[in-house]
């Protein structure tokens, strides 16, 4: 079976051009049928704050109220995903910039507003995920690019949690590749004690990740992250790397299975 | 040969949600392959205006500078674009939202500064177009919706006129479709008093349009347009429409052949 490499990277490295540029190059390298999928970054609250749009929270999740969907919708199928297939365009991986709602690739389910409701946001269901249209774009040698907004197939896109999006994507890729899973965040990965980074827990299974949990050595930002790489394994995702973006194209990192 | 059926459609019906519902129900009822090019609306400028960016122009052209590049892409490239997308889905007509930058479909050449420089933005060859992969979504029944926004093959994207994108992609295709263009705009045609909605001129020719041009009688925003349209029908399409969004569909207009 191939292997599918689908990666994730967030709005730190989005941030910073230079270190942008140097993991898009680290990712043409890779060998094989590739996905990129990219959060947000700093330019979404920039904006926010420019244009007056206040962040409404409901127990530290953001709600998604019509304005902020116009603005993450921007941000994110607009000027990221667009800068970012522009700039591997010119090292010569040839990408496609995509949401959910092109091609119908990734549709999704509003989430419900009772008991909160967090506005424009959508779940997704890895089988509704369209993978024709994505064998068809890695056949070519087309690189697919996504910002994490999908559509109701009613109209209206949704906002959707980025590393949900590419472990769904690697999920439903699952029956036709060999699939590894990478989330890139600044971290060197899961760290056993998280004011050092060299503390790198390099491999956790399903087991050990019971006791991390109830150990209470892993970070409450951590914890979705993880559990979203056991589904993902659950799944029929092969293998979940979590690692520091500078670390693509070598072992330094967590890996899960 | 097969009909291929390129619309281009302005600022002022994206404006519009409801018109824009109507037009889009009519383009999903259109046989065969077709294509959609959008351009902006008033969002752009709403959101330069809060954002602080200044609209610099030079001899009523707008000049695109990086803020300009960023905001633009953030709004036809991100919201419009997407929100054409998902409403197209909901009505059965599967589509997908590109840029140029794509699978690189629409490269383009950054305007020399000399004698004026117009900052970032793109000049498009007809024949650099990807014609292979645009064939390709054609062929599985996906229909194209593009933002005039293109890239410069050397990392950046660049902005482009909505007319010269929808001209050119008509033109690049015209070799394996029968090509109609359409402009879709806020009149009924072109005018032969464009105070008087009712005056359309039906069927204008190359030579017709010298005696046009020559008599003064067409306003001036309408000569680049009817330019562009000469232009893509020297260069293989079989016909251009200039007429009112909600015509589309009937024969109200003018034919340029």
């Amino acid at each position: 079976m191939k292997i599918l490499t689908v990666i994730k990277i967030g709005g730190n490295i989005i941030d910073r051009p230079d270190e942008l540029e140097v993991f898009l190059e680290k990712f043409e390298k890779i060998d094989g049928p590739k996905i990129l999928v990219h959060g947000g970054g700093v330019l979404a609250s920039e904006m926010a704050d420019k244009l007056g749009i206040k962040t409404k929270m409901h127990q530290g999740r953001r709600i998604t109220d019509l304005e902020t969907l116009k603005l993450v919708s921007m941000v994110y199928a607009g000027w990221i995903n667009k800068s970012i297939v522009a700039k591997l365009q010119k090292i010569g991986c040839n990408s496609i910039g995509l949401s959910g709602a092109d091609a119908d690739c990734v549709p999704a389910v509003r989430r419900s507003p009772v008991p909160v409701d967090f506005g424009y946001v959508g779940d997704v269901d890895p089988h509704q995920i369209n993978t024709g249209f994505l064998l068809s774009m890695l056949g070519k040698g087309i690189t697919p690019v996504f910002c994490a907004i999908t559509h109701d197939r009613n109209g209206s896109i949704l906002n959707t949690n980025a590393d949900t999006m590419a472990s769904s994507i690697a999920i439903a890729l699952s029956r036709d590749y060999y699939t590894r899973l990478i989330y890139c965040f600044e971290k060197q990965g899961v760290l056993s004690n998280p004011d050092d980074e060299e503390s790198i827990i390099p491999l956790i299974t399903r087991v050990s990740y019971e006791s991390i949990k109830a150990s209470g050595v892993v970070r409450d930002g951590m914890i979705p992250k993880m559990d979203n790489a056991f589904f993902a394994i659950d799944n029929g995702v092969s293998e979940v790397f979590i690692k520091h973006a500078s670390n693509l194209g070598n072992n330094k990192g967590t890996v899960l299975k």
